[in-house]
């Protein structure tokens, strides 16, 4: 069963846009044991999507579209795919319920052009699109199945999760199944030599490795004919990496983030949480609260841009921020003290550094962060020296700093438990 | 003149990799006024990609391929083109001795596979790389020009602005420029509408609109003979643009986001700003310290998650959270008022509200949010009714507020005038 990716938007070619979907797409295909060829854009242009879904059909079973199911003139995906298949457009009842639904959760009027969403060629599978209006459709000609998805990123990922990956995976001969450890803390060239041996000599289930900022995942891929077998073969190795990487490993479980392991490590421990923040600004609070349910230990937050803030709010010294600066061992350790003692949570995290492009010097270069973390009083700052833009310094800052905890927190527990 | 661009890469298919090559090359293209109707990606294999080749040839002029110049034996694009274009392979003496320099400057020496890197199509046009060994080639077939670049961004990036780009200006009779009118708080249908007839009319320039996150973004588009005609093209459709949406439109400039233009917007107006957020957990701050030097007017974000940090550090009275609950108008009323009385500033925007996915009601469901704003003492509320995943909805949220804010701060300064 060999697939293809078109994605459909003039946007795309203008390079307005970088193309997510296809990467997401493919990703998901190999997980599924899909192998896929080619991927091609076009624009939103008739013509030349026929030429397109012509060349695709001859090479491909499976053609995944994204993109131009909108209700706008532009969008002609749906339209020229029917036209391809010689099917008639007709209208879904249950779509148009929920464009009818959609808009009036949102106290609005749907406009004449929105109703275009509810047509769908004759015949086809319709899938519901739980984050917008434009249902996904699965329609066939001859051997070829052709699926339509909508471009904006999230409505395509939870319809291909929701609808589209069971489809595939019931039609597929054989099961793949992957499993993904997450490390943290280690590089990926390090990983890699820890598992040489290993991957010289993969061949059901592989390993891969895969570097994301401040994190290597290894994931563990099997092809069996069943669920169960192909998790008989994953086991043992997923075992085997624990046995290699230990405490560098926050999980093994699957769509577990590093903030969700830490929630969850401090709802064990009964712990509860808050942090204080300069050059990430809020990132470590909006990546806590993205962890549904964290309310429960996730107290309150500082976003102490200005040193007249860091002396409010969490009573750093004056002398301390003259002395030593606001970029410092010195306030990354007062800022976590101050911290725990304004709100009585029993773990705080804080961050303080240069996230750039400016303000960076020689002895305080761009990208000099301090993370420190206080556990009941107990606290450590670790010196970081982060690369990249500004973005990127601070969503790494932010990893840095939930390592840091994540590992205060296991320290504290040992000692408890030995105790 | 038509282009079209194939990236070559087996990882790019499997998803590992997203494709930014493509999109920085087809933007690069779009600036030099160059259409471009497909990407393709293919994998590291010669039968596919000499398919990819002949279809490319046959409706284009133009052909960029990105990838496949390493040294290993995967590598195999210029190997693949050559033979496609029935020429020779043969040594490059300048490359030959780039990369020879290339590994002396490192203290290495190439293994036997580097020297293959030398190798280019006869008579082909060879571009220098800076940043690595494989040099890029530009190779003809009759009308057809390949263009092939190296597959690492900055390799791609450093040679397409010093070789590809002088090489095509000089190739091309004609400039597109393109200048895009951001809005905010309208729907894109609604847009739309307003624009039908200029739509419907549009030749040069031509206007698109793309939906963003609680955006929408007009682009106009014009094509000319010289730069200066096409701005004079553009002018008039960007004026009549500010005509019909007036102060919807945040930004008629490049690369300013909402955050930016209200950042600008305080700014001119000698205002500070501070935050205090619920739902959103820091994602108001981390969005507003997104702008680089913002630390002139943010002063401090408040995340209080729980109720007695609402009451701690907002002021938020107890018999309000207790009689309107947490999520209420009046809550978000009185985390604006203890705002700006805790941290002084002249603006505050805070948010309260049900990101789900649990914690919803029949009377106040998921994605109910309040987001409020007090300038100088003049409190705004809205009340949002957001959609979609606790992602969504959080950063749906954020755009609320920061719009709202920007509505109340634009109110103010015309009244401040009109005095």
């Amino acid at each position: 069963m060999i697939a293809e990716i078109i994605c459909v938007g003039t946007e795309i070619l203008l390079g307005n846009i970088v193309n997510t979907n296809a990467a997401y797409l493919s990703e998901q295909l190999a997980l599924l044991g899909i192998t896929c060829y080619f991927q091609t854009v076009v624009g939103d242009n008739r013509e030349r999507l026929l030429e397109t879904l012509e060349i695709a059909a001859k090479r491909s079973d499976l053609i995944l579209l994204s993109g131009g199911l909108g209700p706008t003139q532009d969008d002609l995906t749906k339209e020229t795919v029917a036209e391809f298949c010689s099917k008639k457009l007709v209208e879904d009842k249950a779509s148009r319920k929920h464009i009818e639904a959609y808009f009036a959760e949102r106290g609005m009027k749907p406009s004449e052009n929105n109703w275009k969403q509810a047509l769908v060629p004759e015949g086809a599978r319709v899938m519901e699109n739980h984050n917008g209006t434009a249902p996904g459709i699965i329609v066939e000609k001859g051997d070829n199945q052709f699926f339509l998805l909508p471009g904006p990123p999230e409505e395509l990922k939870l319809m291909f999760e929701e609808s589209v990956a069971p489809y595939l995976r019931s039609i597929s001969p054989f099961v793949i199944l992957s499993q993904t450890v997450r490390t943290c803390g280690l590089s990926e060239s390090f990983v890699e030599q820890q598992l040489v041996d290993l991957i010289d000599k993969q061949t059901n289930p592989t390993i891969a490795t895969y570097a994301k900022l401040g994190e290597v995942h290894v994931r563990v891929t099997a092809r069996a004919e069943s669920q169960k077998e192909a998790t008989k073969l994953i086991k043992p190795m997923v075992k085997e990496l624990k046995a290699r990487f230990g405490n560098s490993i926050y999980t093994a479980d699957e769509g577990v983030s590093l903030e969700k392991s830490l929630a969850d490590l401090l709802r064990s421990a009964n712990m509860t949480l808050s942090c204080a923040e300069s050059c990430t600004g809020g990132l470590i609070a909006a990546t806590l609260v993205g962890v549904p349910g964290i309310s429960d230990l996730f107290k309150a937050g500082f976003v102490t841009y200005s040193n007249k803030a860091k002396r409010k709010l969490l009573g750093v010294k004056k002398g301390t921020l003259q002395k030593y600066g606001a970029v410092s061992s010195q306030t990354a350790e007062e800022m976590v003290r101050g911290l725990l003692a304004e709100t009585k949570t029993d773990v705080g995290i804080a961050a303080t550094g240069i996230a750039g492009p400016d303000g960076g010097t020689k002895e305080k270069p761009v990208g000099l962060v301090y993370v420190s973390c206080n556990v009941k009083g107990k606290i450590t700052v670790k010196e970081c020296h982060l690369k990249g833009t500004r973005e990127k310094i601070r969503r790494a800052a932010v990893t840095e700093a939930l390592m840091l905890a994540r590992s205060c927190v296991l320290e504290q527990l040992s000692k408890e438990i030995l105790k």
